[in-house]
């Protein structure tokens, strides 16, 4: 044993040929991106690009994409925006606390259809959370996944709260789930929490993240910034399938296929508020999904949007936490992604689809 | 401000009515598991059991699920079980300290094909970990992803490295990505490590699978298992697409929507190792690919093996690490699975898709 790297045999491994497939690289779908399109030679039977570069120093080559309407709050309203987001933080990180003492221990799994799940811990979550919202602001309106709504339909503030987003993979010790607590003024999103837990069976850990309306995103305390990649060959992205398998599912197959051929990837990970953080993070460029509700949307788009993100409906158009449908991206991808979401999208309303308000309380006042 | 929870006025949330399509538990491919048939309520509109019970002790209802034959050595070779492991582990870690290193740091990309990547860390990981090897077994056989083969193709062992699996992942700081070590003696895996990256941005953290043949699976040190889950309703599955958009590429997303349908979900987090040690970690119940390389599956394989698993080709057929696909699962799933994804290969087979061998170095000596 023990013979120097420079003494040793290299024979050079003769791989099989690529079979007779069209190679990706001369598909009329995979354009070659100009920057990319010098100094390629072939390896492996690929015609390969060799210019390097670093991902995230990849700068928009369209100075002035589209811009989309905000859909975050103008204002936190008359709390001050600390003191909400202090509430919103501790509320997040008290589900969090539950959640956390049930991770290592056995599920106690109900069914709320043949695959959509729900433990103890979604409900316990749920009220540790209530109850420090009611302690600090007993006059306010709150959604909650599992309790429903509870509180006054005059107050201007609309909590809404996911105790546990992705219980399937908590059930299944799977990273990643999360705990959502968002915070409506008047309708729209005015200030946000989501703890994630990542990791998994020997090293769960958690990060929070959070935004205030105007205020900036943040992952444990640092300022976030969605990515800057606007080329769909070079995004990573991420989508979600509901329990109902209806034809918003079978088109989000499509869409599905249709990005994992042009993109470097679609992940599909399970739970709302944690894709949407991710964008925020800028660790994938953006994610979409037909048939979500407030809770699992009110968090997650504020915390996207305060990070330089774009939020619509699939279809494109302005949205709000009571919508059916949430696309996130980087912003700068945004048009690039709504030319296949969109027309997609029009094709299942013109099916008759519904893609009306899902649930708004009666009487509680918007701003829209 | 300041409301007991007591005084509080609860408002029941009148959710909409579900659309008109037809619920999952009246639909065929939805047959209602006989435990959980009792006690049902409707709850919007759903027929919902609330039977509830521990994911984990899910025990098997068929006594006798069909055996399949064994991938793994016999034998892990004149090399003493124990001194193999170390040199293995020993290897994974230090492509996962250079790794470790370059997590933080902006990354250097270059293209194999449009979305097939590589990076700088990808290189300095193999380099590394080749190093030990040679180090150890400078009379052994090595192929390396990036490198290719390299050593003695007399010797009855062949490292199999990936130093980087998952390398869209790590491109764009998205867990899990991992390294991987697995040895071959005559042909068949002996032992394996798999260093996974978990976590992302602001938590990223490590655990470590390990096996040899015979001798059982570890994460962190502790023996794992794979599930007893023995209902595809009840699995949470995971497969991947690779960088080749053929007819086998179609019929994955195929499976993938099917799956979708019928389990608990189909998860794509992009990268195999991990996929598989996740099986054999017992968080996901099974896992597939086509068109992976002896280095993606070397190490993976056996770790789930080793944890009480089931690993065969995607038609069903015995497994060697030169095979072009891989079927992992819990084993009391696996002929349930195969009732899909059998007929679905072999029906690529007749378009004349290769499914024989895809490389096995000249002149290597193996026991099949």
């Amino acid at each position: 044993m023990g013979r120097s790297l420079l003494s040793s045999t290299v024979i050079p491994v003769r791989f099989p040929q690529i079979p007779k497939s069209i190679p990706p690289l001369d598909r009329s779908i995979h354009p070659i991106p100009p920057t990319f399109a010098l100094n390629s030679q072939r390896i492996r039977g690929f015609s390969i690009p060799t210019k390097t570069f670093c991902t995230k120093a990849v700068l928009s080559e369209s100075p002035n994409p589209k811009r989309y309407p905000k859909m975050g709050s103008d204002s936190v309203g008359p709390i001050p925006p600390s003191q909400l987001i202090q509430v919103v933080e501790h509320a997040a990180n008290t589900g969090a606390q539950v959640v956390m003492e049930a991770v290592n221990k056995p599920r106690n799994v109900t069914y709320k259809g043949l695959t959509d799940l729900v433990t103890d811990t979604d409900k316990m979550s749920e009220t540790a959370i209530l109850e420090v919202v009611r302690k600090n602001f007993g006059d306010h309106l709150i959604l909650g996944e599992e309790g429903g709504l509870i509180g006054d339909t005059s107050s201007d503030y609309l909590w809404c709260i996911d105790p546990l987003d992705g219980t399937t993979n908590f059930a299944h010790c799977y990273p990643s789930f999360a705990v959502s607590v968002g915070v409506l003024f008047r309708g729209k999103p005015a200030a946000a929490a989501v703890v994630e837990f990542v990791g998994g069976p020997m090293c769960w850990n958690t990060r929070i993240f959070s935004a205030t309306t105007g205020g900036g995103a943040f992952c444990n305390g640092q300022k976030i910034h969605a990515s800057q990649t606007d080329l769909v060959e070079q995004s990573l992205l991420v989508t979600g399938f509901g329990y109902e398998h209806d034809d918003a599912w079978a088109t989000n197959i499509d869409l599905f296929k249709e990005f994992t051929d042009v993109s470097r990837g679609v992940r599909r990970l399970g739970a709302a508020a944690v894709d949407m953080c991710h964008v925020a993070l800028g660790i994938v460029e953006a994610y979409w999904e037909y048939r979500l509700k407030p809770w699992d949307m009110a968090a997650g788009v504020l915390i996207v949007e305060e990070a330089g993100g774009t939020v619509t409906c699939m279809d494109g158009g302005k949205f709000c936490v009571f919508d059916r449908s949430v696309l996130v991206s980087n912003g700068v991808l945004h048009s690039k992604l709504l030319e296949r979401i969109g027309p997609a999208t029009e094709k299942l309303k013109k099916k008759g689809i519904d893609f009306s308000l899902w649930y708004k309380p009666e009487n509680y006042n918007t701003d829209f």
